[in-house]
């Protein structure tokens, strides 16, 4: 298969739904009091180029445990907005203060830090607001989710991660700090996109336990090969600085284990995720395609 | 009925619940890695005194609708993590910049800006998480009322009449321009709070729109003495400094319709909220209580 083409597809399939979403209601607003600025900080933060990787996932695993339609999407979308949200406030100058991402000027760079916490704030309840839509979709399944993703959302997953690596930031952490660090801040959201992609397809508990594993090991390479574009990236394609890690003496993978020992864990990681999906046929080659076309990624 | 002896008892069930919710997990947490400071936070601004108002209407509402039991408090308590969610972001520094709220500093005085940030990010995660953690009323029910909730608390919501008032600060702007921002602001999540009550009772369409009637005045009237506490409230009572609003030059109520027009507004609306519960007997008069004492109240 060409994934490139495959991850096109998607990632223009995600973007229009968020479109969808977040575009239709200024023409509705102009009637009211409502401040446009919200909505333009939402959409320039929300379309800005983002690999789309949590909703991808998402999209690949419903596919590939039977799920047909676009009732994903909503689903899919929800994540991208969570993953959003978290990129505005880990931004801010209180917490990682950057400037730029993917190129560009950081939301509250251009919209203020006001506007920068709303955003965020609006991007993560709009996300569970989506979620709960009314649908063709069984509610005791949705609820479900809904209560997966914020957990995997929550103290006990990405924010519990985002406060454990504040907290470690100039300090020396051991690996397996590191790997609480990166399975709580990246990981939970990675492996809760794949699993609400098998559940709303209504796999078996035997395709959600694979592609869990999938799900880990994918978001453990995929955070290792972000340390390591840090370190050795390309600027120009990356669309930041890099080196910022070091400059900031934050722990990572090659920091504390050094880069050959990273690069291996990566392979070790793609592998071993791969080989969690030996017991589907074609219908899971998207799963494997992603997780090959992570280790090889510039950007 | 005793208005002061019935809100203590179900501010204690409120308390009580939350901590059942965020005091439990930090014994299991010591085996991990996980820090204590965003819990610690997050019960610093949970547990300081509020007045509870949204999970009291609630409840109130549910027992008025015919509900029994305490299905009700996973709903309540999610609907306090909102709106406590909501002043922690609302007294960051690039927000409202305030140091005290209710006699105690405030979060980010305590914890420093960025688990200030995150403390009220993991409040409005958990609620959501709380709100759709599995039990035993109908999955479609607690999908709508979720639903409810998130609209209230969003774009079109809560964040949205934060955002009016951020920018309108310092302007000068005409009372429908102040009516939107507080029924946005305050009034979308006590409406939400009274609907939650009803829907999850199995309320009738008509049940559910008397209360929401009731909802809306109440909401309204609460935050127009909110603005009147501000000009002439005790500070020691309120626990934060009077006339802060003018100091901001704040669009308030008093500020633009005059003190003895706010006043009598006030009173309009809590006669109007207990009429719209004119069908309802005794089981309503927690609701009536409610109204009437949410005017005399000087904190």
């Amino acid at each position: 298969m060409n994934i490139q083409q495959y991850l096109q597809e998607k990632r223009e399939l995600v973007e229009r739904a968020l479109m969808r979403y977040f575009v239709a209601p200024v023409a509705k607003r102009t009637e009211t009091r409502y401040s446009n600025v919200l909505l333009e900080a939402i959409q320039y933060s929300l379309l800005n180029g983002g690999k789309r990787i949590r909703p991808i996932l998402c999209i690949a695993s419903f596919e590939a445990a039977g799920g047909k339609g676009d009732g994903i999407l909503p689903f899919a979308c929800g994540l991208e907005m969570i993953h959003t949200y978290s990129l505005i406030h880990d931004d801010l100058p209180a917490i990682d203060n950057d400037d730029y991402r993917r190129g560009r000027l950081t939301c509250h760079k251009v919209f203020g830090e006001a506007i920068g916490i709303l955003a965020g704030d609006a991007l993560l309840t709009e996300a569970f607001k989506l979620m709960t839509d009314p649908s063709s979709h069984q509610a005791q399944v949705v609820l479900e989710i809904v209560n997966e993703v914020a957990q995997a959302a929550g103290i006990f997953g990405m924010i519990g991660g985002q406060v454990m690596d504040v907290e470690s930031e100039g300090k020396s952490i051991d690996s397996l700090t590191l790997l609480a660090i990166h399975q709580n801040k990246t990981g939970a959201l990675i492996r809760v996109s794949v699993r609400t992609g098998v559940k709303l397809a209504g796999g078996s508990p035997e395709v959600l336990q694979a592609f869990t594993t999938y799900g880990e090991k994918v978001g453990l390479a995929f955070q290792i090969v972000d340390d390591i574009l840090n370190v050795e990236g390309d600027k120009e394609r990356l669309g930041k600085n890099t080196g910022s890690d070091q400059t900031r003496k934050k722990a990572t993978y090659p920091s504390i284990l050094g880069m050959e020992v990273s690069r291996r864990t990566v392979q070790e990681l793609t592998e071993s995720a791969i080989e969690s999906l030996k017991p589907f046929g074609p219908e899971a080659e998207p799963l494997r395609a992603i997780a090959r076309y992570m280790i090889a990624r510039d950007y």
